[in-house]
This record gives C-alpha cells, sequence and structure tokens, in this order.
C-alpha cells in the first residue's frame, strides 16, 4: 500500500495532508508509512463552527439523550475494531496492547453513557449537591447547578492511546454538551484518523461535534476564549509551553493537564517471600513494565520494597522480564512490541543511561537482546530494563527522570514513613500502588503520600482475581495527579463531565429554584391534586402536585398491636416509665415503622392504576415522637420523574407526616414506578 | 495618636514595619496613618515553619477538631469587634460596611465550623462522593477520598475587607488543615494586623498555623512547590501577573483567582412600574452601588431593563443616590463614607470618564456633591454617578471598563435572549441578579448566561424580606466566576475546603476500602458480635460488628393483618391476579413496610440499653418481592459512627434482609442515637 494521507476533518470537510506535511514512520520497519499536516488552518473557522454549531445541537439534547448518543457511538465503533487493531500494529502495539486502547477507549464511552443515564437528569441542568438553607424562614434558599460551557473543548492527545487517548476525552466532553477539537500527537494519528472517519461516517453525531487536526494545531491556541477548555495529555515539557500561553493565562482559560510521572509501587512490610502479595507485586510490575512497551503515563517507575525484599524481588522480576519476546507485534507470540517511533528509542535510551548512573543492572546490557520477526535495528525496539538503586535517600535520577518505556528502579524502604517519603521523591504521581494485605499499611501510606498522588491502587490476595491493574485508568476514577503529574484531572465518573460545564450557584426563592430544577422543595408551590395522583400517569403528574390525606389517631393500642405483630417490643413503646427516662422520649411512643405503614394506609390509592411499585426510600428522617392519642396527617407531593424504560419512568415524592398541631412527625423521599401514558 | 506600625508576623515572631515601609494615608482625612513593610523578608524560613510547624499539627487534629477551632476563633474574634470597627473606620467604611467585613468574616467562620461538623467526618481523610463498583464479584472496588495537602496555603487578599477577605479563605484552608500566610493589601492591612494579633493572643491556634505578610511579598512565590496553595482576591491584572510565574507555572501550583468583573442586575421582562419587583431592582442597584462607596467586586455595575423601563428605572435609581449622605465613615448619618485611598479615587474618576463617553449622565456633574464632617478634597470622597447607555450592543466601556467605586451604566434590552447576550458581554462575572417573579426568566437567563456567572442571584416579592442581597458571598455558594472573573471559586460550603486537598482515587479489596474510611461497605469483614450490638455502648461497637437474625415466615396471613390495620390495601398485596398484571410481582406480595417492621422485630433488643432512638434511615431499596410463605432474614451491620453530643453519637447501620434463597429482598442504612461509654 502507498503512503496513507493523514486527514483533518474542519467544518465539515476532510482536508488531506498537504505540502506542510510531517512523514510518520512505521515503529516496527522503519518504513515510511503516513504523512500528516497542513500547511495552514483555518482554525477560526474551526472554533466558530464547533461554537455555533456542534455547541448548540449538543445543548440542545438533554443528558439522557447525549448518553444514549455515546453508547450508540460505542457500538459503532465495535464494529470497526479490526481495521484500527491492524492499524495500531504499525506503531508497534501488540494485540493486548491495542485492546487497551480500542476497547478500553470503547469500554470508556459505554461507561459513560450508563453514568449519565444514571447519575445526570433527563434534563439540561445538572444540579450539583444539596439545597441550602440561606434563611430562617426558607424563602431564599440556594442550589448549584451546572450548565454545559458555550465554547469549544480542544483535545491535545499523547501518541501512546490513540483510540482511549481520544474517547476517555470524548465521552465526558459530549455528555456535558460541549464539541471537541482533537489533536492527536502526530507519530500515531493515522490510528485516530480512521476511528474519527468511522465515528463521522455513522452520522451519530451532530454537525460540527466532532473535528480532527491531524499534524499541527496552528495558532489555535491563540484564538481561544473564556468558554473554551483545553485537556491535554503528554510531558511535562509540553504542558508548560501550553499553560504559559499568555492567552490561556489571561482569559482564565480552562487547562486541564495530565502528564507522565514517576508512578512508584510499594510492597508492603507485612509481604514476606511466601505471600500471595509478594507475586501478586512482581506480576504487577511485570506487566506494567512491558505493556505497550512501557509507554504509558501511569507505568510503573519505581519499585519500593522492603529492605530485606530488594534481593528477592529483583531476582523475580528480572527472571520474568528476561522470557518477554520482543519482536513485530503482529506475530501472537510477542510478548512487547516496538516503541512509537526511532526518537522515542533513542530517548529512553538516553534516560535509562541517567537512571543507570546511580544504579546497578539487573538485566544486563541494553543492546542484548532478540527480536522476533523485525529488523532490530530499523524498528523501535529496546528491552525491558531493571536497575537496583541501594541509597535511594542520595539518588535524584530514579525520582526525577522519566524513561517513557520499559524501564523501572527497584529500591529498599526502612519503614513505612520512608517508604512514603520515597513515593513522594515523584514530587506529584498519577498513581501509586501499594501491595499489602494490611488495611492500616494502605492507610498509613495514605496519610503520608496520599497529597501527593491522583490514584492509590492498592491490590493483595482479596482482590487480585478482579484487580484492573496498576497502570489502567477507569472511567470511573479521577485520572491525574498534583505537582510532576500536572495537577488536573480527568474522568473519574461526572467529575470528569464537570470540566466541561460551568458551576453556578443559583439563589432566591424556592418556586424559583424548583422551576429552574425541575424538583419540588420545600416552600414550592403545592398545587393540591384534583384527582389522586396514583390515578394520574407519569405524565399527567406535575412537579408539586400534592394529595393530603388524615388524620388518623395513632392509639395505645395500635401501639401494641404493632409490637406483638411485629416482634418490635423496644421498651420505647412498651414501658413508660423506661421510656420517660430516654432523652427522646416523653413516654411510650409510636413505633417509626408504624407511622411510615399508617402514613401509606392513609395515601395510597388500593386500585390498579399508573402506580406499579415502590422501590424505596431516602432520607428518613423521625423529627418528633408519637404519643398515644396524637393524630398524624401526611402530604405526598410530586418532586422528581425521571424516564427510566420504555414503558415506565421513577417517581420521587416528599412525604411530610404531620401531627395535630402542625409539628413534622416524619419526612422522606418516597420512589415510586409508574407508567407513562 | 502617632503612626501605627504595621508588624507582620513570621515564624512565632512579629516584625515591625522597618526603612522598607511603605506609608498608609486615611482615606478619610488623607493624613498619614500606618507605615508597613519589610526590607526584606525571609521568606524560606516563614514556609518552611508553615510546612513543618502549622501543617503537621493542623493534620494532627480532626476535621470536627478543626471545626470546634473555628467556632473558638469566630467567638473570640467577637470580643474585639468594637476595636476593628474603629481600625477600620480609617479606611472609609462606614458602621454598616465595617459590619459586612467584620461580622460578616466572622459569620463565615461559624458557617464552616457548624459545616464541619455536620458534613465531614469525625477523621483525617474526607469521604468524596459513592464508592465505586469496579468488578463483577464485588472483591475490588473504588471509593475517592481527599487528604490535607502537605504545603503551605499563601493568601493574597485585596484591600476592601480587610477582616472578611482574611478569614474567608482561612476558615476552609484550616478545615482542611493547612497552614496559611496571609497577605492583605497594604492599603487596609492595619486592620487585619489587628485582627491577626488577636487570633495569636487567644492560642486558638497551633504554632506556624497563621503567620502574616504586611508590606511586599518578597520572593515567597518563587518557592512554593505543588503542595502549596495560591488563593487570590483582586484586580485582573494583578491576577494575570501571579499566575504568569514560572514557578507557579512549572509546579502545578495550584492557584485560584477571584477578581473584580463587570457584573449585572437584570430586570425581568415580566415587570412593570407597579411590580414589586420595581421597588426590588431599584433598591439593590441603591445599595450596591453605594454599599462600601461601591468597593466590591460582587456590586452592581450593569443595571439591564426592558426598553420600556429604561427611564422610570434610570429616574428611580437617580432620585434615590440623590439622597445619599456622604461623610465621615464615623457619623451616624453617613451612607457612603470615602474610598480606600486617593489613589482608588482617581482611578474611579478615570474609568468612570471612559464609561461617560458611550453614556449621558443621571446624576449630574461627578464634582457636584457635599461631603459632612470631612474634608472633600483631602479625603478619597466621590459621590454615586448612574450612566445610561442606550445602545449597549455598539458600546464595549460599559461592558468592559470597571470603576471600582459608585458608578454603573443602566442600558435596555429588547427580549429576553437579548439580555442574556448582554449579560455576557461582561466575559465572565461572578454574579449576576435577576429580578423577576417568573421561574421560566430565571430559568431562560440560566440556560443563556449560566457559563459566564458564577453566581445567580434571584430576587422577588417572595425572597425579598430574607433575601442576603445581590453582592452577598455566602460561605454556603460558591464565590468567584469564569473568565474575567478569573476562573476560580473559592467558598461554596465543603467545596472550598477542597482547594486545600488532595483528591486521590483508592482501589482496592472492601477491607482495604473500610479500614481507610472507617466506614463497612460491602464485602468487608463482618466479625460476628459475641453479644446483641444494641447492648453495647457506642465506643464498644467496631466497624463490621454484625449480628445475624431470623428467618421468620411471612403469611399471607400476615399481609392481610397488615394491610386491614395500617389501611394500605394496595392490590399488589391484595388481588393475585391484578398483582400477577403487574409487571414486578409474581402474585400477591408483602408490602415493603411489613419487611422492614419485620426486620426490625428481628432485630431489636427490646430491653434499656445503649441504643436510645431509631432517628431515620437512607438508601431504602426494595429488590426482590417477599410472597406468602418465604421466609426473610435480616443482618444487622455497624456501618459508621459519628460522635454528635457529650452523651452521645450517631451509628448507622448496613440493614440487609434476605429470602429463605439468599436473594436480596431490601437494603438500607438505618440511624441510631447511642450513648458513649
Amino acid at each position: 500500500m502507498g503512503l496513507i494521507n493523514v486527514h483533518s476533518f474542519l467544518a465539515g470537510q476532510w482536508l488531506p495532508a498537504d505540502d506542510g506535511a510531517r512523514a510518520i514512520a512505521s515503529a516496527v520497519t522503519g518504513e515510511p508509512l503516513a504523512i500528516a499536516g497542513q500547511s495552514s488552518l483555518d482554525t477560526q473557522a474551526m472554533l466558530e463552527f464547533a461554537r455555533t454549531k456542534g455547541g448548540p445541537a449538543l445543548r440542545a439534547m438533554s443528558f439522557h439523550d447525549r448518553a444514549r448518543m455515546l453508547k450508540a457511538l460505542a457500538l459503532e465503533l465495535g464494529k470497526f475494531k479490526d481495521e484500527l487493531y491492524a492499524l495500531s500494529c504499525t506503531t508497534g502495539a501488540t494485540r493486548p496492547d491495542s485492546m487497551i486502547d480500542i476497547d478500553g477507549g470503547i469500554g470508556t464511552m459505554l461507561v459513560y453513557a450508563s453514568k449519565g443515564r444514571r447519575e445526570m437528569p433527563d434534563g439540561h441542568i445538572y444540579v450539583d449537591g444539596d439545597l441550602e438553607m440561606l434563611s430562617r424562614n426558607g424563602t431564599f434558599v440556594g442550589q448549584h447547578v451546572a450548565t454545559s460551557l458555550h465554547g469549544a473543548a480542544v483535545h491535545i492527545n499523547a501518541f501512546n492511546f490513540p483510540v482511549w487517548g481520544m474517547l476517555e476525552k470524548l465521552a465526558p466532553t459530549l455528555l456535558a454538551g460541549m464539541p471537541a477539537i482533537v489533536k492527536p500527537a502526530t507519530a500515531t494519528c493515522h490510528v485516530t484518523e480512521q476511528a474519527v472517519r468511522r465515528i463521522i461516517e455513522s452520522g451519530i453525531l451532530p454537525e460540527g461535534a466532532l473535528q480532527l487536526v491531524s499534524g499541527g494545531l496552528g495558532d489555535l491556541l491563540d484564538r481561544l476564549d473564556y468558554q473554551d477548555v483545553v485537556s491535554f495529555t503528554g510531558s511535562a515539557r509540553t504542558a508548560l509551553m501550553l499553560r504559559s500561553n499568555p492567552i490561556l493565562l489571561e482569559k482564565s482559560v480552562r487547562f486541564v493537564a495530565e502528564q507522565d510521572s514517576l508512578n512508584a509501587s510499594v510492597l508492603g512490610p507485612d509481604v514476606t517471600e511466601a505471600s500471595p502479595e509478594f507475586d501478586i507485586l512482581v506480576k504487577e510490575a511485570v506487566r506494567e513494565m512491558t505493556a505497550k512497551a512501557g509507554q504509558k503515563c501511569t507505568a510503573i517507575r519505581r519499585i519500593i520494597v522492603p529492605e530485606a525484599l530488594l534481593g528477592p524481588v529483583g531476582d523475580a522480576i528480572a527472571a520474568k522480564l528476561g522470557t518477554i519476546r520482543i519482536g513485530d507485534p503482529a506475530l501472537e507470540t510477542t510478548r512487547m512490541g516496538a516503541l512509537a517511533s526511532a526518537a522515542q528509542k533513542a530517548d529512553v535510551l538516553d534516560k535509562a543511561r541517567q537512571i543507570a548512573a546511580e544504579c546497578h543492572g539487573l538485566t544486563g546490557a541494553p543492546d542484548d537482546f532478540e527480536v522476533d520477526g523485525a529488523d532490530k535495528t530499523r524498528g523501535a525496539f529496546v528491552k525491558p530494563m531493571l536497575y537496583a538503586c541501594d541509597d535511594p535517600d542520595a539518588a535524584e535520577a530514579v525520582h526525577s527522570v522519566e524513561a517513557f518505556g520499559p524501564v523501572a528502579t527497584l529500591m529498599p524502604y526502612r519503614d513505612l514513613p520512608h517508604a512514603g517519603q520515597l513515593m513522594n521523591r515523584g514530587k506529584g504521581s498519577l498513581v501509586a500502588s501499594v501491595i499489602t494485605h494490611d488495611p492500616s499499611v494502605a492507610r498509613s501510606l495514605l496519610m503520608d503520600a496520599g497529597a501527593a498522588h491522583g490514584r492509590i491502587y492498592v491490590n493483595n490476595r482479596d482482590s487480585a482475581h478482579e484487580a484492573t491493574g496498576h497502570g489502567s485508568p477507569l472511567p470511573h476514577m479521577v485520572h491525574g495527579g498534583p505537582g510532576r503529574a500536572g495537577g488536573g484531572e480527568e474522568l473519574g465518573g461526572i467529575r470528569g463531565v464537570m470540566h466541561y460545564m460551568q458551576r453556578t450557584a443559583i439563589q432566591g426563592s424556592p418556586d424559583i429554584i424548583s422551576g429552574i430544577t425541575g424538583t419540588w422543595i420545600k416552600g414550592a408551590a403545592k398545587p393540591k391534586s384534583s384527582a389522586h395522583p396514583f390515578t394520574r400517569t407519569f405524565d399527567d403528574l406535575a412537579i408539586g402536585d400534592t394529595i393530603e390525606a388524615g388524620p388518623r389517631t395513632v392509639t395505645l393500642e395500635d401501639i401494641e398491636t404493632f409490637a406483638h405483630f411485629t416482634g418490635d417490643t423496644f421498651y420505647a413503646h412498651m414501658d413508660e416509665e423506661a421510656a420517660k427516662a430516654n432523652p427522646f422520649f416523653p413516654g411510650r411512643v409510636a413505633h417509626g415503622y408504624l407511622l411510615l405503614s399508617f402514613a401509606a394506609g392513609l395515601f395510597v390509592s388500593p386500585d390498579p392504576g399508573p402506580v406499579l411499585a415502590n422501590t424505596g426510600l431516602d432520607g428518613l428522617k423521625f423529627m418528633n415522637p408519637v404519643s398515644p392519642g396524637d393524630a398524624i396527617s401526611v402530604a405526598l407531593t410530586v418532586k422528581r420523574k425521571t424516564r427510566r424504560t420504555e414503558d415506565y419512568g421513577e417517581v420521587r415524592w416528599h412525604v411530610a407526616v404531620t401531627n395535630q398541631d402542625g409539628d413534622d412527625v416524619a419526612e422522606y423521599e418516597l420512589h415510586t414506578m409508574n407508567q407513562y401514558g
């Protein structure tokens, strides 16, 4: 095949690489493979297209609409995995490496699709946190909400994961209702371009929601404004250059950075050579060093073990590394492929030399290795290199020089505080792992080193079977870290969506807040329903619709009956003297569950109707005790509605139980499933 | 009295101003009042003191300890309000202005003290969000937590609120467990210094928790590292200079900025001259223009009204402004005092001229006013200036030039989208107010302009009596905004504390996560209690202690009895055919509340003991229906304990109800109050 011409996708047009293009070589053969880049890009048109087409179209969709779109997109991409695997091979990636990238990216989209449906409302305004009471009588209250930013999200991605790197940023961005301009690293942008082609061809995204820059970004950053976001993954050096951009600084443009860091793995002091945790550490270390040939920002760079285990751990890891077959990633027998480019190879070898100066090697000469099915000198191959550092307190390079390949340093610690100090010598990391069976070890290291780490991965015999690996960022958990790791955060479920939305504090009357969030709150209007709300369909129920029922007198006989029927003969219900001695009760009182049950008896409409089932309850508070002879009433108010399936949706009701004096007895949120119609 | 020598407080020592000092003049008389500043400061010693003394001491305290400390500090400062009012007068502040600053600052501390107790755990690790299920069998799960940063927080404050400005940053910082170095604006630092003296003298704070720089910061910023935080309030220009600092950029030092902005107030299209909202807008606008002589970052700078109301609103505001008495802030009759300095006065008059060039004035000549009890030319007095801009689409200065004084521009809008566009011309604001009685107006403007605003304050006849005012940041709500407003956030309850903590994603087995958070989670160890947990005191209960009880068979007779007793004769419990037709039920099923009640009957220990009361319940989910003849069992597990009062604390229990096949029937979290001992 000829050279691949990697296109950009700008304002609805595919633009081929032109005179301004850069050549991309195969990582495996070193042969020219593709060209990418334009001599000039109309970056203003690109931004305008995103801001005026993609943004409005996405914002017109609800969170649930966008979540469904993500799911459709993930399923669509799943059909093209084989062609993506094939392209991925040219970047040096083995099939397992490609699966991390391609299947991992698709999986991330699916998690966001699911979280969008479950954790965000079926509307346009995300409610952040609880209602804040700002006044004595409740006529002025506060609520934080979040709405979509009105600009464009610029994603600048690293070369190591051309598909996952795009999708893990794209999923939360689209869910937030923001259009994206994706700029993959040029070295592997031919893989990203193919995924973008399949996305665009599917027609699933609205126009302007996704654009692609293959090659240089031109002056795009200089044209950004405060509603735009830059999200970067890559080296500390590039991040510093980008975040120093005067326009970004002047306009307070959001800049999210995720940088490589000197990630550590610590073996707990509870572990011996015979512990299952010993083998777990060795396995994790070997996997992190060799997966993607160590080109992962989360890979283990420093292995910190109890002094007594330095030798055994070094021997065990070195032995396993010796069995790793290096070669053409297309071969099934290959366990480690090539680095992404000749430039990367040169850089890794240079950095390894800096580390070696403070250490002794455990894996022999860097050039002493075989390559299966490819030319060792033409492809970007290196071997796994493990070093041991005897004096990690004095060493500098092992804590600060990151060889972005299959290189790690083993070092000893004296005691747990020392291990924490060594972890922190990385000056901020994406992740640290702690291999221990003792929760107090994990807790102690979290207290000492948590502030320097975005993620702490603990593994042991209990979790090993299901643990996802030190180096795997999961969509559920934040990915990012302080200091050297860039100070940013990505992913982390809905937290990752918030980077593309603006949080706004809203203050006003309950009716105003309720009108904005679509959720009834205390103090908002409660129009009395003409028909019983249990007789009305999901669609017919209006927020605030209320039915009041009661009163019903609670007698001593009721309490006795309930106690003997249920078996709950707690003294506060049964023994006047003992109940009086309790600080909460004036004497014998009704059971809380008796009140809930009587309240339901008051408000339930017995005949078949749109209410299918009571599925749960939240936030029940008992506020005043009910004594024999008190009479309770109940008010049931439609609080929030969420469509769930084809046939029915969830209704959340506010229930207030009061006594004959109007005092609050209990309040709670009741959940039912209700038919549409 | 002679010149006040304003000291710095560094590493436990009070350092007087020296040769390097700057003079501070009275805002009212223009006479020299104080000197502040050192020719050199040992900033490294200051940082070391914070990091090695203050940080560890604060981190050794629990969140509740720190919250109690904040409360004590607030109460202590309350004793010295009069001396602070007197000093505040010299900055041009009237008594109401000083109350915003001094009482407002103390109130903010009290809110944080209260939120710390209610919303944070009585420990050292803050749990952020819900448990994340990361595996099919639940042996590997995730939880986000936050721990204190290990560095120093540098607070750079504005001149307008020398006390509130310090306390609103100090409260969340100390609650987070981080030491602070406070640098007030020099113009009013003599007020801040006095408050710091009272705090230090109280001995309530641990050594190193608070240091003060009166005067220039020297090279302090160049010595910061990634565990430090800079939190800035002030002008956009100074913010840009600070955030461009190469060390801050290189080390990813957190930088939180809160900048002045061109805040708008919009009158809804639903409002007429006869509406109560008309008067509310006029009152808010006059208050925001004149309180603190308009020197508030949140003050209203742009008043955006329906075209038809431009004249009436202008007349009404101008008339009220005409009655404002300007003068010595110490006089009781004075409604507006002086600006903070002669430099501020010159700047405000210059900016007002730029605005006037696009407008016509509604309040006469800028120099046509009287001053009571002070020399108009020597003090920094200006009058309120209201301008009207007929073509706000073409105008530039009115949307971008901020006169930091009693200056505002009135402008008309055609329709609601136009009003939103004008709001957004500020390019990012701290706050906008919307004066409307119609929730759909508030919602529409939120959708159009929310992304450009950190806070939207809605006021109308329902909330006016209790509303706290357009310009008042409240500790409960975020204070900050995108773009021009700096892109930062402060306050907002616990959100504001998080700026001084690191969020870390923890992954591991349930035992590991439970050991870290001190909260039992599903899958963690459940040692069987030897004694019934209801017979054991708060202190004797261990996390995970479990009692199992049952089985109890639920008969059709039980269901009938319960239905007739409670009145809940919902068809799913009473009518076999109708129940079968329901998608959730196999036929008649037991009431959910019957199951809760029977479960309580199974686990409750009836005799008086340490469990005082069931106070509530959360997260109840009904998972599988119970048919007549099914037998239920229950497991009650100690999930979390929180000390509440002198005598008792809250215990949260996990309750799992299962059937004879081991299927989950229901689960929930039960809350009780338990005696210590």
